[in-house]
């Protein structure tokens, strides 16, 4: 006899996160410093250098506990978004916020709704909650707003939206949200994951503070993140916006000490950095400029709308293309397993010697 | 209409932390420098120095993605004990594997098993989880292990013990909990919460060890942490030592990236502080037969067995005494609320100052 396991807990399958540069070089015998990680959306400019000074104060902290409540983060975001504090939750990363939703909301029979080729922790989340969900079919790797609506039912507890969409980088618009917010039914939780918010830079993005501030809507959640733009994806901090009444209902199943102390000092002086988000942002559209047409010319479909990171379809097997490449020392991400897409990739902007070198590699290994 | 959460979610009443610093700073207006915190077990002589030379390396890094698996700190954890690395889980403090074990195993209808004036989050991870659970009734404070043993049925999944107990303080001697692990069913799963393993200086005390190398049982899960001895709390990393089978039963509900990347860095470097360990160890023993005679002279009873903190029966009501130290600046653990003993409070040792204070602010508030 041994200790025995719910067969909905057996079966999942974990998320597969990109390779650390470490174990990179250890695989392939590699020097790590002649590697390049381009496989998780990190930001290559590293974290704002007002962060760093500030963290090299607070490690003497570390034996106490963090603030479970994160009083003065909190008190920062609220007063930087023009929200009263009750208003946020906040993640060991907005990862965390995915799961809270889905343990906190979801009931006997019910499931949550989520695009085929996005974010892998959607449907991660709602099995381990021992729940079911409708994957809707994707248009051309887009959203089907459309084929969303149709799926909503009364079983329907969670939909599921990230905007820009990781990993094809696709952007809804804003009239098409507006329009898809006002006709879901309020009984359902939407989740618009903005993790990549910051880097976009195009008119017709949604405002999506508006829904729950001037439409008053007490079933949207808005979700952010310090671990991309602000460069601070070590210390896994995200963040929601909502309703009070919704953000109690979520924070019912959070964990006392979720955000470590040093987290929560960072962030606070991150939002600070503006200049440094304007930096990270210019260097994105810089570099995107330059490596899309080298691909592109390759003759390969590349998904480059918006966030940090493009998608590259390779037309062979790209478990061969991604091996090859980690053996040059270009890590970026196969999108094989966790998100059925056999032929791609997705790899994020780094310095510039890091993207010749991506776009080396590629050739040769092409080629 | 709104969003709907079950009822077992909505009823569910969180876990209440120790007051941080500067909260109670704020809420009493009083000056952070002058308060002295004793309610949360942290080890008052801080970090190892080593560790936090290294995190300020580090810092650098926070950038990128944590390594979600851990290795460099798993391979090191694996040889300080003498383990294979797939026989150890890490969490974001030991809380969270006290959560993924009621996750991950409790099955529709199953139930846990703990003792009253145990560890709160043990009820909370199973009410979490929609599961029922056992309270077994304490002996004078203690785990009445052959209670236990009764209260098994087919329906026990987990029995969660805290040794020492936190916050009575009571230890388990080893031959008891050595029959104790003889009768328990292959079926149920023993988390054995040993977080505060370092503080005991007991010949009496199981060596929990041997359950797993020895007798190769394969339902028990060892808990340590970081956050105690090693004065780490802020950065958040609890682990566990079990059969390869359980960890990778357990392993299916941790989030991809629940260790953080500077908590990496730091445990690494605290394995190598055994200076440190000894030195925390020895001035909680100094400070213990301090503090502990006084507070008995006062005519109070004290539990004081193991570990880095007692528990004291003011025989009033303990709010009124907590917040009458509050304002004293000195800030100890009612354990009125979640633990239902409401004339008592815990508190840990701090330095030679800090503990005078505590005893001066004691004899003011009662007397």
């Amino acid at each position: 006899m041994t200790v025995k396991q719910p067969d909905y807990i057996a079966s999942l399958a974990p998320y597969v996160p990109g390779k650390p540069i470490e174990t990179v070089a250890r695989e392939y015998g590699l020097d790590p410093e002649k590697i390049v990680k381009l496989a998780s959306n990190e930001n290559p400019l590293g974290p704002p250098e007002k962060v760093t000074e500030v963290l090299r104060e607070k490690i003497k902290d570390i034996h106490y506990y963090p603030d479970g409540g994160a009083y003065y983060l909190r008190e920062k975001v609220a007063s930087k978004f023009n929200l009263d504090p009750d208003w946020i939750i906040f993640g060991n990363g907005s990862c965390e916020i995915i799961e809270y939703c889905a343990k906190a909301l979801l009931d006997y029979g019910e499931h949550s709704i989520f695009s085929e080729y996005s974010f892998a922790m959607y449907k991660i989340a709602t099995l381990a909650s021992n729940h079911g969900y409708k994957e809707i079919p994707a248009k051309d790797y887009r959203h089907d707003l459309d084929a969303f609506l149709k799926a909503i039912d009364d079983k329907t507890k969670i939909i599921y939206i990230a905007n820009p969409n990781n990993p094809t980088s696709t952007m809804i618009k804003g009239e098409e949200l507006d329009r898809f917010v006002e006709k879901v039914p309020d009984s359902v939780l939407i989740v618009l994951d903005e993790a990549y918010y910051e880097f976009v830079d195009n008119p017709d993005y949604p405002d999506s503070m508006k829904y729950i501030k001037d439409w008053r809507k007490d079933n949207v959640l808005i979700l952010r993140t310090f671990s991309k733009i602000y460069g601070l994806a070590g210390l896994r901090v995200g963040y929601g916006f909502g309703n009070p009444d919704l953000i109690q209902k979520i924070e019912k199943v959070r964990s006392p000490f979720n955000l470590n102390l040093l987290a929560q000092e960072a962030c606070i002086a991150a939002l600070d950095c503006e200049d440094h988000v304007l930096k990270s942002k210019e260097h994105v559209k810089k570099e995107k400029a330059c490596v899309v047409p080298e691909i592109e010319k390759m003759g390969l479909r590349v998904l480059a709308e918006e966030g940090n990171f493009i998608a590259v379809d390779t037309g062979k097997d790209v478990e061969e293309v991604f091996h090859n490449m980690q053996k040059k020392g270009v890590i970026v991400r196969p999108l094989k397993g966790g998100y059925n897409m056999p032929t791609w990739f997705r790899m994020s902007f780094g310095l510039r010697e890091h993207d010749e070198m991506f776009l080396n590699a590629l050739k040769e290994v092409l080629t």
